[in-house]
């Protein structure tokens, strides 16, 4: 009782025991094993009856010049290596020990899904469009190792309740549920409060789990007609767990990797408009800082380290004047010194 | 000692020990029995000197135009069902385990305590005020079982010392400590300032225990003449933890309830203006997301996903235009999973 | 492998286990004699080449209208008091146990390191400027204890890579790097987006543990000409944890000193205008209260409560209008209880 007591004070501030639900059970990760059994339950949940691709559905129509926006994207499952570097660059310091865990990732293809376009990354593709325009998401659950259902729901779009992507019980509608080897298509709305940088994410009946893994991406929307910025860059702060990952410690990561030289080496040159999209995608709040920079937050205060909750997005905008090699990182320390940061790096005019 | 330093550590971004203060004494509500502990302490403490009703207080008046707004609630304990419908509507799943305990509530009444006015919940009643009023609030410590002062303590409008409702030992005031069986009349003006959504919530000798026990609700003050929302909620995001409620396990409640069916069912129609103001009440950050719909933050960008810290608030407002089943949740996944999440039902035109 | 597991979760939300990246190695603050083994390790760590001060570095010039705002300000390691009362002046309650630790300072000087200007304080000396001003900061390596390289790294200000004061590897540059007895001069520009209040910390090898134990200050920037306000304060909001003092328990500190009567006691007269400038400095987030008042946030909305992430600021700026004794603390309980809250004295006019 006093270790249950104590548990449950000291994960309070944590956001609780690590719980997910899969379908009809609840899992917790923190748990030896627990990821292996949420797969075998959320492998035995059973596909919701409104969940049904086959049927009639709605078909939006781009606003007047606006227009359709196709992807081709499929999620599966893959290895992923950390730290793929095997080294700090920051310090200068090699990291040791197993790096590599099975990831699960959406990978942009070709029309049809005919092939690869382009590599297998974490975060997935970032889809572009303009208020007025329609994202036809053309999604397909390629995965044979994991056998479960997964979806993609996306923030910041308009989009009728067949589209949300949400695995919600016995209301779930056709896009929450797409079973291995199945095919669904999205219809996402740009409507004038979509202008902005959002994730999407797996909401499927496992999403905590695969959300973690990896089954994450960007949707970045401008107004229509608006300057786009010389420069973007979309970056994802979460962190890789033992129990997620299988491996023996945990990862601050950006993007799926860990440590300067692995993170994403962002590059802009003086002069350029840079925009830098950086989003939580795990249970903690990170703290974007970029050094030798500031920009606006959204009330248009001068800031250059800002509080980023989970699946929130925030923009550091700026014209770039300050050539040189720059750390950024998340500013939460613990978080900054376990892989958490990287380079940027600014050549003159 | 290597304990001590590792469980310092652990809980150092929790927020560190659960430690409450109660009076001359600091418990940490992580050990067992620490509940019953911090009652009796608190039933200990002595009425400070300044903190009598009964001397000539202010009586602040209402603008020119403004009016007083008065109500009558009381504080008492009583037992609360975190699950009532013993299921989880969204993952049609059912919830075994007690799920009940003895929370503290704030209760409206009618005039003069003459009779409840209205159920006993988790948040207490909204109270409602115009910019240029003056809430009048006749407050009574009702409770027959906890034996200690509570009051109440008001975020956002202007008040005298007097009615602060926060106890502060040997400088308490006279609103702020309220022992059991005692009234006492709280005055809190309206000021250009307060307009907004705020929450109140015990500030007396126990103030952290009793605040999370349910000592809590909102006050919604609205510009002078300005449109009021055809649809407003109040949702407040809270963890129940087992020392708060002696129960096996945590639950992350909405208003006092953990998960969809026993949250609020949030409805509207299409058309309509709605708000829906989000108020954290405990030690954690949360995130609130609503599928389908997005707002604008305080600087006018657009969102649908915004942290919200203790005892902070943020408004997601917009006009319906989305019929559906909907889901909003925290969306820190470990609280989402954990109950904190229910359903928005929205009607066609 | 479960015990693993488990600690990986719960230490989750908090940041992850709480690893210090010194030079060439990982350290976990969490372990016992952590931080003297990280002192050991930082000890060690070599000049890195391009980090040499004798070089020929750039000197920023004032825009016309500005001028050079000279500090000179040394680091150094001294007893600190976290609770020197001995008292809660709150909760009226006694302090006992040691409260005293080895912290880690900036001390402002007088021309030339001459003497000591001002106290040794918690945090170091406000630095203030000017849009279009240059500071100026003479830095001294001034402890002859801990025997490792410490800098200066601002936050708001722009500089060349020089002057950035972060340790970074083989790349460090030369305010990176500031060696026991040494000193180097800082130019650190106030361009327009530096209007705003911002903390200045050590960014050296060693930066986790040495900003934990105090390396920290602010730099408040006014726009040229802009109406400087009557009253202004800087609070920090962060922990001392038993790995960073040795002590026995956790200290949730403002300008580290824990408990009423120990934290700032703030001062104003109605009618004054007031600014409070809030920074997280530490892994956690916090929350700004302040009894009796509001402001508004940056979008221009209402709010007595606001989050600050680590390294984030919030100023809460407003008319002085409430004479009395009021309470300001974080909200959340657990660290308002644990000792971050203070008194803000305000007389009548």
């Amino acid at each position: 009782m006093a270790d249950i007591n104590r548990r449950s004070f000291l994960s309070a501030g944590a956001g609780a025991a690590f719980l997910c639900t899969i379908g009809d059970t609840q899992v917790d990760l923190a748990q030896p094993g627990a990821a292996k059994q949420a797969d075998a339950i959320a492998a035995r949940v059973e596909r919701p009856p409104l969940a049904r691709a086959s049927q009639e559905l709605p078909r939006p129509v781009p606003q007047p010049g606006g227009s359709y926006r196709e992807y081709w994207i499929q999620a599966r499952s893959a290895g992923w290596n950390i730290v793929p570097t095997g080294r700090d660059d920051w310090h200068g310091r090699k990291i040791t020990g197993k790096t590599s865990f099975r990831a699960y990732l959406y990978q942009e293809m070709t029309e049809g899904f005919a092939a690869p376009k382009g590599g297998l990354n974490m975060p997935g593709p970032t889809l572009y469009g303009e208020v007025g325009d329609v994202i036809v998401c053309h999604f397909r659950n390629a995965d044979t190792k994991l056998n479960q259902a997964v979806t993609m729901h996306p923030h910041g779009v308009r989009y009728n309740p067949e589209y949300d992507g949400a695995y919600m019980g016995k209301y779930t509608r056709a896009g929450g549920f797409i079973a291995p080897g199945e095919e669904f298509t999205y219809f996402w709305e740009c409507v004038p409060g979509s202008a902005g940088a959002w994730p999407y994410h797996d909401h499927g009946p496992n999403h905590a789990l695969n959300t973690f893994r990896g089954l994450f991406g960007a949707i970045v929307i401008s107004q229509k007609g608006a300057k786009v910025p010389d420069v973007s860059y979309t970056l994802m702060f979460h962190q890789l767990q033992p129990p997620i990952t299988g491996l023996s410690r945990s990862f601050q990561c950006i993007n799926g990797r860990s440590y300067a030289g692995n993170t994403p080496i962002l590059k802009a040159t003086a002069g350029q408009d840079v925009a830098i999209h950086v989003f939580g995608m795990d249970d903690n709040f990170h703290d974007f800082h970029m050094h030798g920079h500031r920009w606006k937050d959204t009330g248009g205060a001068n800031t250059d380290t800002t509080t980023v909750g989970p699946s929130e997005t925030i923009t550091a905008r700026f014209t770039e004047d300050n050539p040189g090699r720059w750390l950024y990182h998340c500013h939460v320390f613990s978080h900054q010194d376990a892989g958490m940061a990287g380079w940027y790096d600014v050549s003159g005019p």
